[in-house]
């Protein structure tokens, strides 16, 4: 079975925005056991999007498209696979009469251009849109030109919006693509992420243990983001689940203490995890990164249960008067330093009350750099019942990249002390 | 002139990672005047690499691929390119050097299968990597067996880390196409960002008095996000300049209270922009955004200069202790309030001596709602010297929809005070 995902937009052959689609729809289906072939930015024209939608049905059994669907001028998709299918458009009048009650709910009048999100290619399947005015539209292709052998394909028009998208995508696609191309083949796909060792050394730890099982087929996979590699196995057919099974028992046993997680955890959802199971609270004390630790926690659905406050002192004066952190300490050893880093824990948990606080300075660059402290200096300190323990890892990163690593460094010096359990 | 990028990727397909190369080379390159065709996305196996290279050469005249360059079992992009171009692989002493190198300074060894870096196709040419260790290499593929009509085309193969792979495009690969592909036509791109306007009610302001210079020529598009509208406008030829021009004239005399910024601006430095000029000094209280505003105003390089501190108050205890919020207006109002939002801006301001301070509370939900409270539910408060103002949005999305909104909201509330003028 083969699988296209075409993405329209200028925006995106500009770089303007990021392809969030891509991911999102590449891993609903992978979850679903669809793995996506192939996929395809192309510009809002007329003929990039003919020649990328012939193309794909010249290969595919199922299409998708996002995008282009919209009431401004350059939302020309559905007009183009009409034309290029020789299908006829007519208006729907249950499409016409969700957009005028999507506008009156919303006590806003509705633009006339917004009309022409009713028009419907024939034959096409109309998908409602619950959080938005465009439908998507699902058109059978059952005998295809453009396919040697005339297979037929299935074309899914999807709105560019994510909100709308993938609620669409979840209740109304997945559906459809399960019951018109049903899986016959198991698969099973296993990510292991670890952090805190490079991409090289993880597989010379462990790849020869691995070599029986991929040699019999497991697929092995390595990915690596800033600061963590994911291990990634995919397995095919009836050993699969079993093959993929030992391929992690045996990553555990070898490299057990690095893996923070699976699939899709996040660092900051394995410790909000583990503190809510432990019953922890926990505050912070930001400075070089901002607020971006206190953010990622807060993503996290509950991180009110664990997260009592953080505090984001970038200037002397907020470490002073917010933490407690000692002018004289500031005075004889700098805001970036091993001192300043402990009183901004201990005086973020003493003032908070919560069970662990984390105090972070640093110089995250591009400026504020010198000889002695260059750009990427750091110092985490996790301040907890049993002291506190300072860490001095060197970030030399671009700003964004500087926060995110620290965050990580942060938050697994504390996964650490967690996992070794109450 | 045709170009076409092309990422490798299983973890693309299965999508457990953003393709954020397809943002940052599209952007980079149409920049310089170069649009990107068409982007395409495979597996890391040999035969989709091969395919998507091959129909690419059949296209276009540049060609990037990402991806596939580095020392595990899975990085197989060089060999593959090689085998489709006949072109035999050789050890390049000097990468040999770079890479002994590369480990020797950071004192780790060296793994024996990242010597598999140097081996480079005949007729390549290197890229140095000043941030990694597998290089680049760009071929010259001059009678090309791929095209219709012959026409050479260079392929360009850059390594996947987006911190190597950045500084080796900017200062190897854009000289390259410059030098290689000069442009003969002019090439305007501008983008006007506004927010507080839906795409659609935008169009009906401002496409009437734009249509003269779209029906010369002139590409307008629209791109919404969050919250914000995008306005671009692209022209081409001798025109290109004064079209767009008149054309971000015309959009600035008909919204321009709804523009923030041009280009790759964001809020949060337009703000840090804003306050510099005009010595003025920020402190944030944060609760239901969680630190995602401290995070977003400490992106910006010289934050440091504006932000005096971001307290990310989640508990009552917090607002209490850290700004001074009451009791009695928590218990008679409750967190979610005007009454606490405007304690919490005015006790921020107070406790921190900033010029401006913007209090947060509010319900991201998924939990927490009430009938009377649903979740949604916000209060955006900013104090200064002039008074505290309050606006109340109700933001019904995601979590993370909820936080980029809502900050949104909170710094274009403040951007329009300081447009007035100090």
């Amino acid at each position: 079975m083969t699988l296209e995902l075409i993405n329209t937009g200028s925006e995106l052959m500009l770089g303007r925005v990021l392809n969030t689609h891509q991911q999102w729809l590449c891993r609903q289906l992978a979850d679903l056991g669809y793995v996506v072939n192939r996929q395809v930015a192309v510009a809002d024209t007329a003929d990039d999007i003919e020649r990328a939608v012939q193309e794909a049905l010249g290969r595919a059994d199922f299409i998708i498209t996002t995008g282009g669907l919209g009431p401004t001028s350059d939302d020309i998709t559905r007009d183009r696979i009409a034309a290029l299918l020789g299908r006829k458009l007519h208006e729907d009048p249950a499409i016409v009469a969700h957009v005028e009650s999507f506008f009156a709910k919303r006590n806003r009048p509705m633009p006339a251009s917004t009309r022409v999100q009713a028009m419907v290619p024939d034959g096409a399947l109309v998908l409602n849109n619950a959080h938005g005015t465009a439908p998507g539209l699902a058109l059978h292709v059952s005998s295809n030109p453009f396919r040697p052998d005339g297979r037929p394909s299935w074309l899914v028009m999807l709105p560019g919006p994510p909100r709308e998208l993938r609620p669409m995508f979840t209740n109304q696609v997945a559906p459809l693509l399960k019951e018109k191309l049903p899986l016959h083949a198991n698969f099973v796909c296993r990510t292991l992420r670890t952090v805190g060792l490079g991409e090289s050394f993880l597989e010379e730890r462990i790849a020869s243990p691995l070599k029986s099982l991929t040699d019999s087929g497991l697929e092995l996979g390595y990915c690596a983001h800033s600061g963590a590699v994911d291990v990634r196995f995919v397995g095919h057919g009836s050993g699969a689940e079993a093959n993929v099974t030992e391929a992690a028992r045996i990553v555990y046993s070898l490299v057990g203490e690095y893996v923070f997680g699976e699939g899709d955890d996040e660092m900051a959802e394995v410790l909000v995890r583990q503190l809510t199971d432990q019953k922890k609270t926990l505050a912070l004390a930001e400075s070089c990164t901002g607020g971006f630790i206190s953010n990622r926690i807060t993503n996290v659905p509950g991180a009110s249960a664990v997260l009592l406050a953080g505090l984001v002192t970038y200037s002397n004066a907020a470490k002073q008067s917010f933490l407690g952190v000692k002018a004289e300490t500031l005075a004889t050893h700098g805001a970036v330093s091993e001192a300043v880093a402990r009183e901004m824990a201990e005086g973020c948990r003493a003032r908070t009350g919560a069970d662990f606080a984390i105090g972070v300075t640093g110089i995250a660059g591009p400026g504020g750099g010198a000889p002695e402290k260059p750009v990427g200096t750091l110092f985490i300190a996790l301040a907890m019942a049993a002291g506190t323990k300072v860490i001095n890892p060197v970030n030399r990163y671009d700003r964004e990249t500087f926060k995110h690593l620290t965050c990580l460094q942060a938050l697994e010096l504390l996964r650490r002390v967690l996992a070794a359990g109450p």
